[in-house]
Order: structure tokens, then sequence, then C-alpha cells
């Protein structure tokens, strides 16, 4: 008999010990051109991958480019919600406001809290925890004159609303990309500093974000 | 006999009442600005009131100013689906295609049909008939040159295919609208034909939509 | 001795007289509708006459609703020169910015210093001095939230280039507008400041440009 | 006596030789990118010098990328009239339609016609002829749905009226393409009949253009 209990006592440590190593954290990373390229070599999900342990942590990416919060709206059962994630990570906002400018049909403010918090709770009722940030940039320069400047982050404030909330972690890399630059762009270049193009991560942009996510992603595991 | 009788009296009493209370066809308009003012009175949903049998045709307006195709998406189901309805007749698009000039925020050509598909199959699966109409106008002139002629060709077109490919009933209103105009616009005046200022429906408007959606709901019912 | 004297006082009331009638400074106000509204009474140009002496300046308004700098120089001949001013205070910008977002048609960056430069130096070959005012606020917020924050203060930066290559008095209302704002609108509202609608000057607005103008144009005259 | 014939029959020879060779019509085509890529090996003026005899004709291209009508008059006295040509083809239109919705810098309607008639009375005030063209096409569907079908109708109706009240030569482009794509593109595509990308002309677009452009210049000359 007492064989057999220790035994049973062994047998349910390891079937916990398989339970606590077990399935990775699922993150989805749900955004646009910026997070399509976020899993190339060097990206900043690729970099990511090397910052945070494989056994613990399966990154998948789920960008495409020029995507607007109803588009990851309409895509979401599909692309996001059937890879059953355990985290999502949305990062979207630029093409909201950029596409005002460049096609006529950038996204009204109010629709874009509506979708976003329809993203959301759909997303919760899921099960699916949810880390939101918002958008880095149109344009690098440090003083207020990227055209785009007002607008982004008038909906950059809308997204840390939607973060408290609905007590979501967030990654404010609005403000993170602001501070950077306001340290190490000392030239005012609207480019070159975290981005190739005014939008999209160069290098250190890649690694700066993949920075920033892993401070908030560890902290919400 | 007298069994006979009293028998026929009552089939007949209960026949009577029957169709007395037999429930009218609830009729939704689901729509923009020019719906929201269509129930007005001399709008033309309250020309078709006055145009269709009441005890057959319950009429209800679900217009709101500067709604687009996502905007009825998102309000489809407290708007139009709690009121259950056995007719919805959509009548959007001026608003996806001008809001492009004038605020930035129209919509995607690809969203457009994306939405649309989206709030049919939604008023299908409640069991509700759905009608389509295209956008009427954006400037009554004749000859191709209102700014957004074009885009609303185009926008038109999609509503077209989708009626076509769902089967559904269409008020072809961009057809009808143009088709009137090259009769009674020789001047070739960009308002004041059918509408008071390029899209809102002046009183010969209102009762040029009444007939062309009456032809289309007595045939649907 | 009495010769004298007398040629003395003739010679002194003489010069006593050329005084009282110089001819006063002719300040022509060129811009858009801010400008327009400014000689209605209670406007900026109005409240100017009451500050500053009649006898000495000589106020006129030429502002048209809706003007973008291009509208300025292909109207300055008739408008402006043909008045033959000593000065024009050039207010400018607003529309520039706001019409790509309300009609697609605002001012490219580039364009804009174009046609701004042309402006000037057509003044200043006709011997007119020139005074330069960057465009004050479309929306009051004070985070920087306003859509048109970024642009507004991009083109704000143009005219305060020019007015430093061509060595020119600045009245920098953006500047004067936001501080006013940091220091007395806590609430970070977005209009009812010194706006009425987040564009056009209320009275406390109208007091505020007329004061700022008048340090600028009695330094400058 | 002798020796004077001779020396006079010499010299009305000469004289009939320096006719002969006598200047050729210098002809500026000022435009926008399409012009640029005109004067490329294939282009629609490389194609009209193979066309015109190279004795009687000298063409110069004159054409900037992105360029609306105010950035032809910016630079015409630089890049046009000093050139002293004899005749000016303005082939312009195109991006003061198409900014609107790229970047929201397209030209008002009324401007357009401003800056267009100024551009003409310059050239006019400088002896040198005038041949206008309008904008050819953004997307050759032919069932008038391209977005900016509607605007670009607009804009050529106005340089049609422009060459009516100056008595002015026309290459009517917009007719011509929309006429040859009803005959030549049946399945009502948007690019790849005359234009590689729906703008910008293919091959057969060089030749199409060359040979409208040679039937006006022959007969303007």
């Amino acid at each position: 008999m007492k064989l057999f209990v220790r035994l049973f006592v062994v047998l349910v440590a390891v079937g916990l010990l398989a339970m606590t190593v077990a399935k990775p954290t699922r993150i989805v990373f749900f955004g646009d051109s910026i997070t399509q390229a976020g899993v190339k070599p060097g990206g900043y999900i690729d970099k990511l991958k090397s910052m945070l342990p494989s056994d613990q942590y399966e990154l998948i990416g789920a960008g495409i480019g020029g995507n607007k919060i109803y588009d990851l709206f309409l895509r979401m059962d599909e692309d996001v919600i059937a890879q059953k994630p355990d985290v999502v990570v949305i990062w979207v906002g630029v093409n909201d406001v950029w596409h005002k400018a460049t096609s006529g049909t950038g996204t009204d403010p109010d629709k874009f809290v509506r979708f976003y918090e329809a993203v959301v709770k759909k997303l919760q009722a899921a099960n699916i925890r949810v880390v939101l940030c918002t958008p880095a940039a149109i344009g690098e320069k440090t003083d207020m004159t990227n055209q785009q400047d007002g607008d982004l982050n008038q909906y950059s404030q809308f997204i840390r609303t939607i973060a408290k909330q609905y007590n979501l972690p967030l990654v404010d890399l609005r403000k993170a990309f602001l501070d950077y630059n306001l340290k190490n762009n000392p030239e005012n270049k609207d480019r070159g500093v975290l981005t190739t193009d005014r939008v999209h991560l160069n290098d250190a942009g890649n690694l700066f974000v993949a920075e920033q996510m892993q401070k908030v992603l560890t902290a919400t595991k």
C-alpha cells in the first residue's frame, strides 16, 4: 500500500511538472505592415523569439500591409482566434490616420474606438489575454511638426483610454518612440533613427520594439 | 342546416378575424441622412406610407446622418434586427464615397463590399428579406462631370453585383436618377431637379424615390 | 528781431500743420475668413482701430473666406497693391493645411513656401513693408492631439523661417495661442477659449490677436 | 558689271539657302511625369521627332513628375519662356485631380482655371503660340467607373472652354482615349490598353498620343 501511495504521489508530481512545462504561451501579433515585416529575419518578432525562452513562448505573426482597425475586425476569426492563442498583441493605428491623406480612406475617430473595442471584446470572449500598443510614428521629427503628429497623438490617446477602461497591458510605443527620439535625434530628422521611411522599423527600431514588448509580455505572462 | 349555418358563420368570423389581425409586413429603411429625412412629412418614407395600404405595411425609418456601410454594420443589431422586421431596405453608399473628399474617411472599395456582404448575411441569418439600393447622386449633372461620378458608379456596380450574387431585389436609384436627369435636366444643373443640394431629396426627389421603391416593395412582398 | 520772430512763428506753424496732416500709415490685413470677420464690429481689426491713434493709422481688411496662400498670390495686385498700402500683414495658412482634409485641395509644403515667398517679394518690390503671422489654431487642445497640429506646426515653421530669411517682423500667433491655452485651458477643450469653433476668433480671441498685432505694428512703424 | 551680276546671283542664292534652312519651329512640351517620360526613347515626344521633319521642328520636353497647373505657373519663366519657343503644348491636369485623393493637395476647380488662364496669357504675351491638351486618363475602364472619371471630365471641360475662349488649338486626349478604349478595351480593363498603370503611357499610348499631337501641330504650324 505504501509503495502504491508513493508511486501515486510520484505520478501526480510528474503530471503536475508536465503541466507546468507543458504548452508554451502562444502569442499572436496582430497588426499591419510593420508586423508583417516583424516576422522576417531581424524583424521585431524574430528578435523577440531570441529574447524569450522558446519552450515557454510561441510567437506568431498576423500582420497584413495597409491594415486598419476594421481590417483586423474583419479577419480576426480566421487569422487570430482560429489559432487559439493565449495572448494577442494588437498593434494598429498608423494606417487609420495615414490613409486619410494617402487615399481618403482613414478611419473616423469614433469608429476607430468602436471597432477597437469590438476587437478587444471578441478576443476576451474567447478567453484570450489582450495587450495593446499605440502606433509609434509617421515621421520621427521631435518638434511635433510631422504632418500626422496631432492625429496620431489623438488615436494613441484613444488606445490608452481603452487600455485603462479594460484594464489591459499597454506597450506605449508612441511615447517610447518620442522619448527615444528626443534623446537620440538631435538633428530633428524625420527618419533613420528607429525607422527607415518614417513608419517602418530599421534595425534599431526592431530591437527597440522587441525590448518594449518583452517587458510587457513577460510581466503579462 | 342550423348547425351548418352556425359552422359557416363561425368559419367566416374566424377568417375575418385572421385577416384583421394579419400582421402587416414590417419594413425597416436602413441608411444615412437621406433616409433620416425620409420619415419627415413629405419625405420618401412618409410618401410611401400613403402609397401602400397601411394595414399591409408598417414602414420604419432607421437612417442616421453621415452613415457609411460600416456604421450600418455596427448598429444593425440594436437599430434593425431588434425591431424584428420582415424586410430591410439598405440604402447607403453616398458617404462611403463622399467622405473621401470631405474628411478623408471614406470606405475602401474592397472593405465596402466586405461590410456590405456582412450586413446582408446577418440580416438573412435572421430570416429578414433584404432589398438593396444604389446610391442616387452626388451632383445631378448629366455629362458625367460631377466630381464623384466615377467613384459613385463604381460603388453602385458593387451593389448591383451583390444583388445578383445573393439574388436580391434591387432599387437601382443611381440609374433611375441619371435616366430621369437625362430627360428632365437639359441645362445640366448640379442640383434642383431631384435634390436640393446635389445629395438630399427635394419634393420631386422624395416622390421619385417613393415610386421606385414602391414598385420593388410590392413585387417583393 | 520782429521779422525774425514772425518768420519763426510761421515756420513752426507750417511745421505743425505738416505734422498734423501727415499721411497715416496705411495697413492692409491680407488673409482668409478670420481676417474677413476681423473688420466686423468687435473683430480684431475693429479692436485694433480703437487701440491705435486714428490719425496715425489707417487699417484696411482684405480677407476672403477659404483663402490659401495661392489665393492671396492671385488677387494681390487688385486687392492689396492697388490700395497703395505702407504695410501689409499676411495672415494665412489655416486653409492650406485644413483643406487637405476637408476638400483634398490643401497646399503642398514646398508650394506653400514658393507662393509665400512670391507674395513677399512682390510686396517688397512695391516698397511695401511686410509683417508675417503664423496660423493660430485648428483646435485649441493643449496636448497636441488636435488633428492638424503637426501640419500646422510645420507650416508655422515655414513662415518663421521666411521671416528670418527676409528679416521681417513676425506675429507668432501659433505660439501665442498655444502659450495662452496652456495657461487658460486646463480642461483641454478644443474650442471656446480663443475660438468659437476651433478656428474662428471669439471675443477673447479677437482682443488677444489685436494685442499681439499692436505690439508688432507699433514697433514696425 | 559682270562681277556685280555674279555677286548679285551669289547673294540671292545665299539668301534662298538661308530661307531653306530657316529656323525650325521650336516646340516645348510643358507638363507632368507623362511628358517627363515622353522624351525617353519610345516616349511620345521621341516618336513625334521621327514623325515630323527634323529640319522644320525642334521638340523640347519640359515635363516634371507630380506637376499641377500651379507648378507650371511657378516654373514657366525659367523652364519654358527662357527657351524662346515658337509653340508651347500644355498637357496637365491629372495631378490636379489625382492629388486630391493621394495627398490632399489637388487643385480647386476655380483655381485650376485661374492658373491655367494665367499660364496661357503669359505665354501669349511672349508671342508664343499655345496648344492645349486635356488630361487623358486615370484608369482606362470604359463604363465611367474609374474613381476620378467625374472630376477628370470636369477639368477636361474647363480646358475645352479655355481653348474656345482663347481660340486655341486643342488636342482632346481625354476624348481620344475614351473613344479608343471603347473600341479596343472590350474587357473594361483599368490599364494595359494605352497605359501601363492607369496613367502613364505604354508603347501603344505613346504612339497614340504622338499621332494625336502630330495632327494638331502640323495644322498649327
